[in-house]
């Protein structure tokens, strides 16, 4: 999307045709910075630290990381060691798996010499794959936008809350909960989006809201406490958020808080809607709540926070008393019960196994072939 | 409390018989530094600008604003200036009102002259009459953690969640929804507080967690939203929160998000209480969601964070993009349906008219002979 009138994607192969630029995002929103990885090293770095995030973000970073390791080693022993250091970069995230898997079994029966080309030429598909999976999103959930609109008689502007970063940042390009606002801006549909600050990482404060604002969408940060007051008092229409992983019976992992939003939407008769490409569905699970683990990240992320201070350098401050300890779960789990519709590249499922199947029958076939 | 280990109230008269203590909140908890109002004007800015937070304290605080407003000039003129000046600071605490009113009930039948010596006097009552409401609340609350232990064999320790600050420093001493705590922490029941941060202000992480650090009470800093996925997982025996303003239907205004975790308690079965003074229970109020007006501070809350850099000065960080704007809700409201129950200093009440007029019957005759 946008950035200072100028269209950008978070990764894309260098000049070079060997290293692979990505944004920083842990320096938005302050400075925008850019960074050339080289080596696979580099690669699981920017995935265990954040600099790139986003579930379909991750798998293409992923994917060009056995792209820079196959350049420097194409050997069996070593697509082996790069599949295992960047699996354990983030255990949570199902599309690093599914890329890793994609990409270990494209290169396993080539020879050695022929790995690398086709390990970069498979990144940038699974790059493109992702850019055409969310304007689908966005295709499938614009009707849902177009609607709120209708309803209020196409006067006053759709609001929309969202949770995270489900944004163009967290993808390749367009996003996933943001998709679909993208495209409605796109066409007119005047709309405003409250953005959750989501601590304790404040990907909202920080990656959403920057991401809107360079794109000219209308917004306002809020504390992640206030969304429930706004759903009581009739302020939102709808809420869209993303996932990390979905269930087959459409229980929904995401940022911790999302669980949250989604109650105080459904006790207010809010529709809350999940974007999500296909790829991050988890056919194997059936109960989110029990199934899916949930990352536990450093306590110094609920201590400790990053910001600007008043002479322009980024600082870091610490938040609580210096003896209190802290704890800091990455994700919740929303259960299907909660889900309006998952918005995904076919079309809007209803959050059930029923409900995907019928937009994924392939899946129902190869179960039953397994 | 205690205070590195001495007993410690959060307003007192200086030794000059004039002058009032108080703990600068906003200097917590990387200092605890006091200071000593002398006038009206000093008492104004320490509520409005909130060294002084908390509905039983502000009121404790408002009624000696009024004493330095009448020990600098106890005219007629002077004691409607000074209520007015008061009542401006923080328009939704109901103390203040309630505190404003009854100083001036006391003093406006009284000869100028002897205005300021009861006022003085008046002021100290008030905070005695707190400390002794939330020796109350305290004894009403601590069956409920007893049960919790009960419950859990005697073995493991109760986990308790609370949202923002409703310790002693909200206080004059022992506070609301940590009376129970503190007393069964006496008693030697085993307990675990979750302490959510509560954004924007960070009271749960700056005050709550320096209160209960300091009486050396186990507890562990959350972000907001973090609460239901702990629900879920079992991780919480009970909710206790605080309020600033409670209907008579028990609908309960308090810090925002405190609604987002109600709704989380509610869904998997955890005891949602709230501890409150009678004086915070507005009578005339039936609807909460309708009636309560919320007040709205400053975006500057949401865009910046202070905290303690890492050279050890305190410092104010930006955390969103330069243009994004914020919006700061600072309240919610809970309805009744939501809250398990209602600890009063007189016991703990359903959370509705009757239940209320059960334990408060004057107020029923007081209404019924309007």
């Amino acid at each position: 999307m946008l950035v200072s009138g100028r269209a950008m994607r978070t990764i894309w192969l260098e000049d070079d045709g060997a290293s692979v630029g990505i944004i920083d995002q842990t320096r938005l929103p302050h400075a925008l910075v850019t960074l050339k990885l080289t080596q696979l090293d580099e690669a699981a770095h920017a995935i265990r630290s954040m600099q790139v995030r986003g579930a379909p973000l991750i798998g293409a970073a992923a994917a060009y990381g056995m792209a820079l390791a196959m350049r420097a080693d194409a050997s069996d022993a070593a697509l082996d060691a790069a599949g295992k250091i960047l699996l354990a970069t983030r255990p949570t995230a199902v599309n690093l798996r599914w890329a890793i898997e994609d990409m270990r079994r494209l290169l396993l029966p080539l020879a050695a010499s022929a790995r690398a080309d086709a390990a970069y030429k498979r990144a940038a598909e699974i790059c493109d794959d992702d850019v055409a999976i969310n304007r689908g999103i966005a295709a499938a959930g614009l009707p849902l936008i177009e609607a709120a609109w209708k309803k209020k008689g196409q006067q006053d502007r759709v609001e929309i809350l969202t949770h995270c970063n489900a944004g163009w940042l967290a993808t390749v390009d367009w996003g996933t909960a943001l998709a679909p606002i993208y495209l409605a801006h796109e066409r007119g549909i005047p709309l405003h989006v409250w953005v959750d600050e989501t601590r304790p990482r404040n990907q909202g404060a920080s990656l959403t809201a920057w991401e809107l604002g360079q794109h000219r969408v209308a917004h306002t940060v809020i504390a992640d406490n206030a969304g429930g007051h706004l759903m009581q008092h009739g302020r939102v229409d709808l809420c869209i958020v993303g996932t990390d992983r979905t269930t087959a019976s459409g229980d929904v992992a995401n940022k911790i808080g999302t669980y949250l939003k989604a109650l105080a939407a459904k006790d207010n008769s809010v529709p809350f809607y999940i974007a999500l490409p296909s790829p991050t569905i988890d056919w194997t699970l059936a109960n989110g709540v029990k199934q899916i683990p949930i990352e536990e990240r450093d306590a110094s992320e609920v201590t400790h926070i990053v910001g600007l201070d008043e002479r322009g350098a980024v600082t870091r401050v610490r938040l609580t008393p210096e003896n209190s300890p802290a704890a800091n779960y990455a994700f919740d789990v929303t259960p299907a019960r909660l889900v309006t519709g998952l918005i995904t590249e076919r079309g809007v499922a209803e959050a059930s196994r029923d409900g995907l199947l019928a937009l994924f029958p392939e899946m129902k076939e190869k179960r039953a072939g397994e």
